[in-house]
């Protein structure tokens, strides 16, 4: 008895097979190339279809699918803003059709990535913890008193929308205030609006045209003391503690793990982040939380999807 | 078959009898005059074994306390900051031996006025809804995918700590940034720090002693057209539509419903509050979210305390 973990991403698609104790039996990542639509619906159907092999010794019995976007439990639709044609698509009713009766079940990539850590990581044991997920965009996970939040229409956990300065700047209209500053592409923008100001700076940033800047080069630049790259993660770091210190106070929870592209390289900042938090949170609240990076890094969704499966098993053969 | 529900709060201790379908049957009201650590609980058993009455027609089934503060579901201990001596109180256990066997449920009034609202008010049929309370201080109960959230010690709500505007002042240490400005206290806080800017202001805020300022006469300079007044109220407007907007983007709910002394009069500037949340908030949310004032007012906590007794008793019977 095995477990199918697919975690589709905006441009490839990882495929994982776990033995239900979580262990990896064999894996594969797939690039979606330039694929749209119902092709991308066409490529997980066909990889699933090969991966179920009930002449196996050790055949699929649960598949989990993590999407990036918005699961849509009521109508089994699933809208991806990075898929074209993913709106509203049947994700739930095809991959049933090609699954020769294995069960599937399908989740948001917020929530399969605190699965994820639940199930293998570092939210083990816990019933309060929270994904924070820092990529291109940001977005939560969050389980809360042992159960993952969904929301009224599945959407629950959209942190780049974090309210967390004054005034208000139309800047914030296609990201939100969090995300806009302090996402991947946040840490981009942010030193490109530094690199306006009249001020003398001459670093390495100066060096790549200003419209290519990305966070790759503000942490390289970070890394050889550069003062500008220094001084955007001042201003991320006080982001990320404030958004840290207001899901503190609101939930309560036992941890807050890191996780996403750009933690990753910011792992470092952790401690500072913290220091960040600590003025701001409720402070019982605030002693009694763990900061941590996530143990499964850009497998914590994969994890969670094939975690999902199984438990949509167990509860099958309980009910 | 009736249900005893009690509201404590810092100064007075509100008792109902409810029928089993949420109607009052009687009510009083009580003073603490002054009481503090046990003396509190005395008082409480007392009014508990005089509403108890076997030989009643109509005997009390199940009793539900609110209190507060924090109910440590672990211990049967509460935390109620207002209440010298409370800081571990056995309340449970004190109040199931003066309840001669009547079941004894407690929560915390940021819990119980949700529950209020969703048996009585404004959140019946919804599984996604906040009670947002604006009084002296501030908090929210919380009630996502069915369930009210508690947390890892029962602090979860603590929203007055939001984290809403840069930077950080030492002003916030005792209150957290939200309720520094917006709680009841801190209109008054806001409308005493406008006064002391230079400007020449000479309008009715002038004629009461600065440091007497209370959120009511700011209310009262309000509705006089006071510009002063008119200043402070811009300033909580936008406090309250962040906060708002970050709890519409992290909890995707159905209602956010408006209670506490503040809401009260402050239920005028809901449209306002409406319109800064549709800035920051996550925009498909925000479309779904109705926000509402409370239906029950001042007594949705004593209200909730009822309905978890009677979800108490449901859940033995079918347990």
């Amino acid at each position: 008895m095995s477990l199918l973990g697919i975690d589709l991403g905006g441009t490839k698609l990882a495929v994982t097979r776990f033995s239900i104790h979580g262990t990896v039996i064999d894996k594969q990542r797939l690039s979606l190339d330039g694929r749209v639509g119902k092709a991308v619906g066409a490529l997980i159907a066909n990889c699933l279809s090969s991966a179920i092999n009930p002449s196996s010794d050790d055949p699929v019995s649960g598949i989990g699918i993590s999407v990036p976007g918005i699961n849509r439990t009521k109508t089994g639709t699933v809208w991806a803003p990075n898929i074209a044609g993913w709106d509203d698509y049947p994700l739930l009713h095809e991959m049933q059709s090609a699954s020769n009766g294995v069960p599937v079940t399908i989740d948001s990539d917020r929530a399969c990535s605190i699965l994820g850590e639940i199930w293998q990581g570092k939210a083990a044991g816990c019933t309060n913890a929270i994904f924070l997920t820092v990529g291109t965009g940001i977005g939560a996970g969050i389980m809360s008193d042992g159960k993952i939040l969904e929301g009224s229409n599945g959407i629950s956990g959209a942190i780049g929308w974090m309210a967390l300065n004054q005034p208000y700047a139309d800047d914030y209209t296609n990201f939100g205030c969090f995300e806009y500053v302090a996402s991947g592409d946040g840490i981009a923008r942010t030193a490109r609006a530094l690199l306006q100001r009249p001020e003398g700076y001459r670093g390495k940033l100066t060096e790549i045209p200003v419209e290519q800047i990305s966070s790759h080069h503000v942490f390289q630049a970070f890394e050889q003391d550069d003062p500008l790259a220094a001084e955007v993660f001042q201003i991320c770091i006080r982001y990320w503690g404030m958004a840290v210190a207001n899901l503190v106070s609101i939930f309560n929870p036992e941890k807050i793990i890191f996780g996403g592209g750009v933690f990753g390289p910011a792992v470092r900042f952790i401690p500072a982040i913290k220091q960040e938090a600590l003025k701001w949170a409720q402070p019982i609240s605030m002693q009694q939380v763990s900061l941590e990076p996530s143990a499964l890094g850009p497998d914590a969704a994969v994890y969670g999807a094939a975690y999902k499966a199984l438990q949509k098993i167990s509860s099958t053969r309980n009910g």
